[in-house]
């Protein structure tokens, strides 16, 4: 791909649109949006300019120009993804959504959100929470991500066995095309088959097809009610053993997190926190909700009881806010523990079916063995979408690592095909994974979905580079 | 458009593909693929062929066939559908599903099924049953409806309130494309960003982008308690104006079912029924299910009172299984009971958001008056979703319907869409809506829906004139 690079000319027309302040060109202060929370080094490229919109019309504006002008357009989020999505590879015009972050309505009798791209995900939470209403469909990152980058990479969270993702909670959008015009899809509507679903099309297409400026959240009742089982077990085979049995079992729990031995150790140092784990392999963290507090206490007990009858060591309740909240935390800081450990690694996110976790650890075990590198792993088990790490042994050279890296991925890649899985739950390809989603996908599915980028994008401006290669 | 003609050689070829006995040229034989559920007299159509397949490698030659010499394909289903998404206004090739219906596995442990797209959806819920699951996703007419129709209309269903409509359910299928190329997407996973979700833009695309050949379909815990509340008002207005009171009261009912009296009584009559009713002006059916008795108990009282408070006639509660199976014929053979009423009419599928309900009532009156045409409504109340629908007075003559049929309804769907609504919520654009899709949608929308068309169907073979014209 070839593009034109940004003139001064092309700046100066920037700033018209958008304003002084919000056009950046120091390299200093445009290095911040040359990289997310993957590793920087690796991944990381400057754009040329930083444009900060205020509006829709100054995105579409942008847009158009750099559709004209044939300059790529990255747009970026809170810059928390985990696949290089918001990366701007090819240089060109890095549009940041942080300043579009206003809340525009809370309409109570429709139970929906309205809110611009760049408002805090939490945001949202706390607004609605006075009302007994929350949005569900929040990621783990739920305190510094965006609600646009949710919608870009369709996260999931800690919520989504029982609730789903965020796809599931966003009724309509507003969204600036690749050319430039700006559409409203959807509505404050439950269902909807007027046409094809484009909200749906958009929902994890990572900013390829389009940018998303406003969305209309759907929100659901605030469960009054919740309690959290940490179960210990002897080995993280024998965690993953119970989780079919629980989530074929009739009750549906809100999650079910998976952390292996080496996940929890280093996500209690790294927090200075102490959880019952001593002699345990494994554990899982159960949490059920409701409205109903008898009955969560019954799931509760008899998700236990199933635990214990399926080898877990030992099951402890935690029913206050307090003990939950220092649960969750460990379980949400793991990711940022081994940064300090390692910051040299591959935070991976595989789903496979439900029926096929247990199928899943022998082989992260072969893959440790065979390459000789850590492979601490946690996640949502009961999704089946597991983040194993690749962590490099702060031992072996970098040479070495990156020789050996890409051959480890892609076992884990070919054996999470061969389990019927995929390589992205919710993290999104990026650039991270796009050359193994060329290899593993089916070459007529990704004819199809090139066939819809180069119908909506015919000069390729939109985040280019991202999930094809 | 302009398509090639079939001819005898073509017919032979489609025998030498699908077997003798599974290609029809015969006119009588033909004639009940013509037409759909809705009026056969205005939008009916002969077929050249009708060809049963029933393998997907016999789809994907057929396919083939009619890409390479410029014949279109119309996929049907049972032939259920309410907008004449199955009938083939180009003639060309009817390839029906209706030999594809085997149920491939149960996967207790993963829960889902594979089924192929001409199974009954009704025999997928009753064959899991015993297991205590169900497929949540089934729509009104399951007891005749197959799979693949459901997924290619996204049908929504009576219990859509609480779990969602076709979409939510199917989370891997066998696609054969436009080309002809069969394609696998998705599979047994709860959750997977890896590229675009291709399987959620063709849910609801109603066959134009493709014919899906299998579907892996989420199964759910079977709830073990369920009641139902037939609650009476005095007119339309009041009933509806209690839908978004009840729907942002904390509480998720599994339905909320609205019927008007007209409605009522023409059911009631078509099934020799007798429901209490006689002094109400409408009436609200309430569902609420759960594995908890004492607390669907709770959430059935609390909903009986907030009725009561506001402005309810009466309130009943049905508990067992007898009394909830004959609210619910009444309510599903509505549509069959108008037939016999008065066979000229245009059954409607309006979606608004829940506030907007009780806005939508004084329009249908204000529209049945002035075009002097009866207009029971009835419908998903829940999700906003109403099946008003336009009956021709029988003094009426043909000729003065045809020419205010369409005004009124172009009225009807003006309204709609100032009140933030869609056209068709569950029933689809097909040919009958496809003129006001086109008046009432945003022309950027509908490009980009082109765009997509036109990529994976160059030759515009699969399906055609449905949803654009």
């Amino acid at each position: 791909m070839s593009y034109s690079t940004v003139t001064p000319a092309i700046v100066e027309e920037l700033k018209k649109i958008a304003g002084q302040k919000n056009v950046l060109v120091d390299e200093e202060k445009m290095e911040a949006y040359s990289h997310d929370e993957t590793s920087a080094e690796e991944y990381g490229h400057m754009p040329e300019v930083v444009v900060t919109p205020t509006k829709t019309e100054e995105v579409a504006e942008i847009v158009k120009l750099a559709n004209r002008e044939n300059i790529p357009v990255t747009p970026r989020g809170a810059g928390s993804g985990l696949s290089g999505g918001a990366i701007p590879i090819f240089g060109g015009i890095l549009l940041s959504v942080e300043k579009m972050n206003k809340i525009i309505e809370v309409d109570f009798e429709n139970m929906v959100v309205t809110a611009e791209a760049g408002v805090v995900t939490n945001d949202i939470i706390t607004l609605v929470k006075e009302q007994n209403l929350f949005y569900a469909g929040y990621p783990m990152s739920v305190q510094t991500c965006y609600l646009g980058g949710n919608i870009a990479e369709n996260a999931g969270g800690g919520k989504a066995v029982k609730y789903g993702v965020t796809g599931r909670y966003i009724q309509g959008m507003e969204v600036v095309t690749p050319k430039g015009d700006v559409v409203n899809l959807g509505g404050k509507l439950a269902k909807d088959v007027s046409g094809y679903d484009l909200k749906q099309l958009l929902i994890g297409s990572e900013g390829t097809l389009g940018i998303v400026t406003k969305a209309i959240v759907k929100l659901t009742g605030l469960p009054s009610t919740s309690a959290v089982l940490l179960v210990l077990f002897e080995s993280a085979r024998a965690a993953i053993d119970t989780v079919p049995v629980i989530m074929s079992n009739g009750i549906v729990p809100t999650s079910i997190e998976f952390m292996d031995q080496l996940s929890v150790h280093t996500s209690c140092q790294y927090l200075n926190e102490s959880l019952p784990y001593e002699n345990c392999g494994a554990m899982l963290v159960i949490e059920v909700d409701g409205n109903n507090p008898s009955q969560v206490e019954a799931d509760m007990i008899a998700i236990g009881d199933l635990c214990m009858e399926n080898n877990a060591q030992e099951v402890y309740i935690a029913e206050d806010k307090n003990a939950i909240e220092r649960i969750w935390n460990v379980r949400r800081n793991i990711a940022e523990a081994f940064k300090i450990y390692s910051p040299v690694q591959s935070l991976e996110d595989i789903v496979v079916p439900m029926a096929a976790i247990p199928d899943i650890i022998p082989e992260l075990d072969r893959i440790s063995e065979t390459y000789k590198m850590k492979i601490p792993c946690y996640g949502h088990a009961g999704d089946g979408n597991l983040h194993a790490t690749l962590v490099k042994d702060p031992k072996m050279s970098m040479e070495k690592w990156h020789k050996i890296e890409p051959i480890a991925l892609k076992e884990l890649y070919e054996v999470t095909d061969k389990l019927g899985g995929k390589i992205s739950g919710e993290h999104g390809i990026g650039i991270k994974r796009r050359s193994y989603l060329k290899e593993l996908m089916d070459p007529v599915e990704l004819e199809l979905m090139k066939g819809i980028k180069k119908a909506w994008d015919p000069n390729n401006i939109m985040n280019p580079g991202k999930i094809f290669i």
